[in-house]
């Protein structure tokens, strides 16, 4: 046996389970077909990060006249694009030297998988004990004419390797990417257009708070149950709530539609599978034994820190305890625009289909200290509490308002209403907010 | 009777009791001498924050090349106290409505305890069945020769009331106070040295962040073990840890050497105190009995929120459960500087002094994806986490970066560390630097 685990995938999923596996004394082969660190690294997460965080300086500063804050600025997408490619290989390089820390070997090339315990890489088969795929998904290109051999249209995939800025964007697709990017081109001054088929925009965010996440994007122009028939150049065509036949026109339209699985290569391994991944059990064992799946591939939460969750439960499966399980409710979510958002578990519409006897509290940033002292009163910002009237559970939490994506981790775990409101927060602190909701709630 | 409870002082301690005992339906009387919201709001937590947003906004404009920004960019000080002014107006008048609608009777005036019933304002008298002291606390000006009546002289009550901006700064204590108003000033670009008395600034923050914050803020002096002699006009004359006679020149002397209880008006009621404050029990009632203190005036703890939190201990004391308690150890900390950085807990030192058997691991967080993008690989940020290895359970958390006042709210509950290390955090965001600590701990 060359190997004890070959894993298929350099993301989140991937690079993290074969690290486990090789520190815990594990033969380990990590394959990868393109750059270690997978889309969040190289493609997603990370160089978006890395732009909005400029363009939220560049914005600030521009609109900081209040703050008494002057001046003219401008933004160089060249050197942003510079500073988000040396924020990625940093990155690359610290998983490829954790997986040497962790006696991973690491091959670069396509994996074909000939049998559950055999795969082939160019010319060169290993054997394996077990296999792990890890492969991520892609951006999925809807079937509307216009959409495929446009140079007007990129997926996520190409938009950080445009050579400039466009003067317009029209975005299909009002989902997390959708939506991040409508924050960094707006922010810019640059005019958007967002194009969303579902009534509202960020669908596991709950609509009071996606209202008036719509509101506080004030100079994006939304477009919500909008059907996109077909795109021309760039102008996008698509029949609004009415049934009336509209458009918009820009240099650049961004597809952000969803993703699809990445099963290239496992053709013969026979894996059950739906539309949306791999089926696998709790222990993210898929239909084939010793075979198992983690990450965007299995379909069950495209995010990039519950592909590491599943990688824990992978290796725990495989070498530990078995006793680790992927907890939905508990897998926060950010969307890293201006305003931020996050949240976790159930919206309160969710929380009431589901039949349980829903009470909810909101607060309004305008009546918190920091945010008044930062943002003032008149700025967009909110948080809400969902919780379960009987037990005081709470099922979800959503916020709307600076750094939501660093305070949300707190309510990650189970928690009651009374827990959060018997908890002391820093004062002045936009996360009073949450405290402030808890308090409603306990009345 | 008047009145079921007059409070007396309207910071986070006082507005909050006055305004839980009248949603209870009792009658009460709330007094303050000056504005409404204490300290905290007219001068301190709010208008801190809200100068060092503005000054934050300039300096990340200016120091923004690497992130593509530039411009030139210009700072005014008129225009960033009159936002801070709006800001602080604000809160009051929503203290006031708050209030008002909690059907809490507030006079402005000087409360002079006659008995444990009787408090006269003015000229009139009310009689009251239980009294709460929340009269906070004043800059205490230590004596050294030179530091009063000296026009070069202020505490942080006058630096608010500035008309300009000074050219340099000495700043004397390294506490809170002082390292905030080092980081707002050297923000600006001015000269700022502190001096402090003890080896190390901040020193409820572990030693090793502690360093890392004075090398963060490059751009100030900072003179430690320094024992001030004198002041001379804008001259601070010390001592230095080698016993040499030094000196530092600046248009403005900082004093922000510690605080002293407010304890005018209170003689007649014969409190017991010690130099700190008020002596409380664990229900915030003073040797006398109906009488409470709450906040800053009792010294246990000098935070708004601290003062939040004895607001409902004592209001539950006199009209609830009376189970509520204050628990230190779950206060956190924050210092909104730039870089910020916040806590909970003991440090490493303090554990070990207490006789744990301690286990620690810190996360650097230029191994963190969103810190990486954002900051840079060069940037100053970390994470602490010390544990109890026998329980596991987490005994202080330690942060220095971006947004850590807002993620540390998170572990000011007790937790274990297997609770951390099993929380899944969004991805990429600072807080996974907690998480990284856990994971440490955990091995």
């Amino acid at each position: 046996m060359d190997y004890d685990l070959i894993v298929i995938g350099s993301g989140p999923g991937g690079y993290v389970a074969a690290s486990r596996a090789g520190m815990l004394g594990k033969h380990v082969l990590l394959v990868e077909k393109d750059e270690l660190g997978g889309v969040c690294a190289n493609r997603g997460c990370i160089p978006a990060k890395s732009l909005l965080h400029g363009a939220k300086v560049y914005h600030a500063a521009k609109e900081g006249a209040h703050l008494g804050v002057h001046g003219d600025v401008s933004y160089d997408f060249g050197e942003a694009l510079a500073w988000k490619d040396d924020a990625v290989t940093t990155l690359r390089n610290s998983i490829a030297f954790l997986e040497k820390q962790s006696h991973v070997d690491v091959v670069k090339g396509n994996a074909l998988c000939v049998d559950a315990h055999h795969v082939t890489i160019g010319e060169t088969s290993y054997e394996t004990e077990h296999l792990l795929i890890a492969t991520g998904s892609s951006p999925a290109v809807p079937p509307i004419p216009g959409a495929k051999d446009n140079p007007h249209v990129v997926t996520s995939d190409g938009i950080f390797s445009l050579a400039s800025l466009p003067s317009s964007v029209a975005i299909v697709g009002g989902g997390v990417i959708g939506i991040e990017f409508a924050s960094y081109f707006s922010l810019l001054g640059i005019k958007v257009d967002v194009i969303e088929m579902l009534p509202e925009i960020l669908p596991m965010m709950d609509g009071e708070l996606a209202k008036l996440m719509r509101r506080a994007m004030a100079s994006v122009s939304f477009h919500t149950g909008a059907k996109v028939e077909r795109i021309e150049g760039g102008k996008v065509v698509f029949v609004d709530t009415k049934g009336v036949e509209q458009s918009v026109d820009a240099e650049l339209v961004l597809i952000a539609t969803g993703r699809r699985p990445n099963l290239d290569g496992m053709d013969n391994l026979h894996l059950e599978a739906t539309r949306k991944g791999i089926v696998v059990d709790e222990h993210m064992e898929t239909s084939v034994s010793g075979v198992y799946a983690i990450g965007d591939v299995n379909g069950i939460s495209l995010l990039a820190h519950s592909a590491e969750k599943m990688a824990h439960i992978a290796t725990d499966a495989l070498y530990g305890t078995g006793k680790e399980r992927f907890d939905t409710s508990l897998i926060p979510w950010a969307v890293y625009g201006e305003p931020e958002a996050a949240g976790c578990g159930l919206t309160e519409a969710q929380a009431t289909e589901k039949g349980f006897e829903v009470a909810s509290a909101v607060s309004f940033l305008r009546s918190n200290g920091r945010f008044l002292a930062e943002e003032g009163k008149r700025a967009p910002g909110m948080a809400k509490v969902v919780a379960d009237k009987k037990s005081g559970k709470i099922l979800g939490v959503h916020l709307l308002g600076p750094a939501s994506s660093e305070m949300i981790w707190g309510v990650a775990r189970p928690l009651t209403v009374k827990e959060l409101a018997d908890t002391v927060f820093p004062h002045p602190s936009f996360s009073e907010a949450l405290h402030d909701c808890a308090e409603k709630l306990m009345v």
